[in-house]
């Protein structure tokens, strides 16, 4: 069956998010598949800004902290995001970067686990992970080790010798999802500790830490939680080791008592231990927008329209741009897929950025790969039909090859 | 002499900062004492903030990075702030919290200084200092230590058995200010690292870390450099230093070649390496407001008009509150005093809470210390005077018994 412009558009008559796609700003004539990267701007997220900083920063200054509760954003944030990501009230916080929180998790999965001195991690996925714990690794001494394997030789290297298993569930080049609860119960049935990053993950598919039994897990609010460039992050610890254990960026956000100012550090109860230092409160205000907006939506609605998205995109780019020498890198089952699709070609580099001239926003990864993010909350399958068109008017047309694409500068 | 209104009205039409007061949002009849805590915004923030979100996030989306230098502003920010604290271009960064970079520091500063394990600290200063290097400590080993010592005890304390020396220069309760040149200089005799926070220090009067020879820094954007709450914090490390050692917290902004995705961690060159994830760009991009206007000051007549109203401040009150119980806990040399005045009074707390019903914003801190912060940018002669006309009404009236200033809750 050949598949149509109608067909797209059928789909997007019987969409249950439909309603969602208009609680964004979008650039008129611009399909943007990027969402992956960073997120599209909520509209609320305009007036929300306007109001923290005239209103809440202009207006009440310091009295803000109590009066519009800045100090407990990172907790109030962090329990609407465990709702998305199956995990309790109290086990998660929004704060700091992503890659911060993933020290504290690796050091606290380290104490949990003190016989042994491994983490595992898959060295292909995004490095932020790698080089936190190399930095943490080496910061702890000689006897502590990191260890790479990628995913088919996990059954091979998650073994006695792991203390933290490390793993982002969705690749951020290929999309590949990893199957959290098998690979959970399998690392702890050898004894370890297992963190997940849900950067790719959070707001893009169903999640359930604490079904999984996951023991930490860190992740974004900037790609599809809608959050703004570099919102805060978050870090869930399940609750079973709460007060266990204590992570080693201890600063006064994470303090029992923070406002009595004590002279030594006296661990926080429960997921307030996680905080360190004072938060830039307009980014993580303006994060909240983001995350109600997902807080709207049926998660099983998302996982849905995102691997129909997916595949109509594979099938279209299969069907119209055939024979230019495209492969699919994502799995071709949409169980095993995130919420992105990478193709590779030899000429990646200079395809996206003809793509993105010609106002379809997706990415290149070197070396080779063309990666595309579908956001169900403002991605359309009328969009992916044209974005498809235009990459096949790229194609067909060369203009690709056109000097200004190829020439290379920073790309995110 | 008795000080009258027209003393200090008279201050004010001599005063060369008197035009920035106007870039600031204040509220009509409050005089805001609480700029060593949170700095007033600048009314530019407010464009700023909506540029950030409505055009280059909501508009340029990913393509942002690039086209409005996103990724650049730790470092450029980091610059600006350099000229305002006497250190080089690409020798600061602003970025994470103050805490956060607290924790680098210091772990570079043992580094350098690797036959040695003790820090020294002000205890009774503010304490996030304190838990951060007890949790740095903790994590590094049992041959590691905190020492504590007051500022009386320096002498004595700063010997040879000290790796790194880490010292708040502006007391957060009573507004002490150190002597940076010559500490630093007597711990350096001793073979110490020596490292600097200046949360109150930045913005609020001059400082010349590399005239004192300082060999790391850090400090907040919130307080006088008005970057907004919880804004991005900053850190220093001189340039001798650079490419010698890595921080822990070693993210991806940290690395050589970011966009390179490689596998292994490779440190960034020169003050790039203290960079660790991605940054809320709302909060930092809004700071630079703050950073902007004060780069439009001469230090030296910022701390001439500061050392004038901390001054007039603390006579009006002698003068105006004589026999109520107040003592005045900082220092009586304006030389060395920062930007802040703080009294102790045994009933400090409801005192504190009458003033801020009265319009006057300053802030307790426990047990009984009664502090206010002179912003030399927002704050005029005329401010203090009326601050102690209704301090002085709210002693004679009692009115800080009523009831409602005696319950207590949390403070910042």
């Amino acid at each position: 069956m050949t598949l149509t412009l109608e067909h797209a558009r059928k789909l997007d008559t019987w969409d249950p998010l439909a309603n969602m796609r208009d609680k964004f700003a979008l650039n008129t004539g611009e399909i943007y598949l990027d969402g992956n990267s960073l997120g599209a701007m909520p509209k609320a997220a305009v007036k929300r800004a306007a109001e923290v900083v005239e209103n809440e920063w202009g207006k009440s200054l310091i009295q803000s902290w109590n009066k519009h509760q800045w100090f407990s954003l990172p907790q109030r944030i962090g329990d609407k995001i465990a709702s998305l990501i199956g995990a309790g009230q109290g086990e998660v916080v929004c704060t700091d970067a992503t890659g911060i929180n993933l020290y504290k998790a690796v050091a606290c999965g380290l104490k949990l686990n003190p016989s042994r001195k491994v983490v595992l991690l898959e060295g292909s996925n995004f490095p932020t992970n790698n080089y936190i714990v190399q930095g943490l690794v080496k910061q702890l001494g000689d006897d502590y080790e990191v260890r790479f394997a990628e995913d088919h030789e996990f059954d091979d290297n998650i073994d006695e010798s792991v203390a933290v298993v490390c793993l982002t569930q969705v690749h951020y080049k290929s999309g590949r999802k990893l199957d959290m609860d098998a690979i959970t119960r399998h690392a702890q049935s050898k004894g370890c500790i297992v963190i997940w990053d849900l950067c790719h993950s959070a707001g893009a598919l169903p999640v359930n830490l604490n079904q999984a039994n996951a023991d930490l897990a860190v992740g974004c609010t900037y790609k599809y939680l809608n959050g703004g460039p570099g919102s805060p992050a978050f870090i869930f610890m399940a609750k079973r080791h709460h007060n266990k254990v204590e992570q080693p960026l201890s600063g006064w956000w994470g303090h029992q008592a923070p406002f009595d100012f004590k002279r030594d550090y006296q661990a926080g109860q429960g997921i307030n231990q996680l905080l360190t230092g004072t938060q830039g409160i307009l980014s993580l205000a303006v994060a909240e927008v983001g995350v109600d907006l997902m807080c709207q939506v049926d998660m099983q609605q998302l996982r849905a329209k995102s691997q129909k998205l997916t595949q109509l995109f594979i099938d279209l780019v299969e069907q119209e741009c055939a024979g230019y020498g495209f492969s699919l890198v994502s799995p071709r089952d949409p169980e095993l897929r995130g919420s992105q699709v990478a193709f590779a070609h030899e000429h990646g580099y200079p395809i996206v950025q003809a793509l993105i001239a010609a106002g379809v926003v997706g990415d290149f990864r070197a070396p080779d790969i063309l990666r595309f993010g579908f956001a169900p909350l403002y991605n359309s399958y009328e969009d992916v039909w044209h974005a498809v068109q235009r990459f096949k008017d790229i194609m067909q047309s060369q203009r690709w090859q056109q000097p200004e694409f190829n020439q290379r500068h920073a790309v995110t």
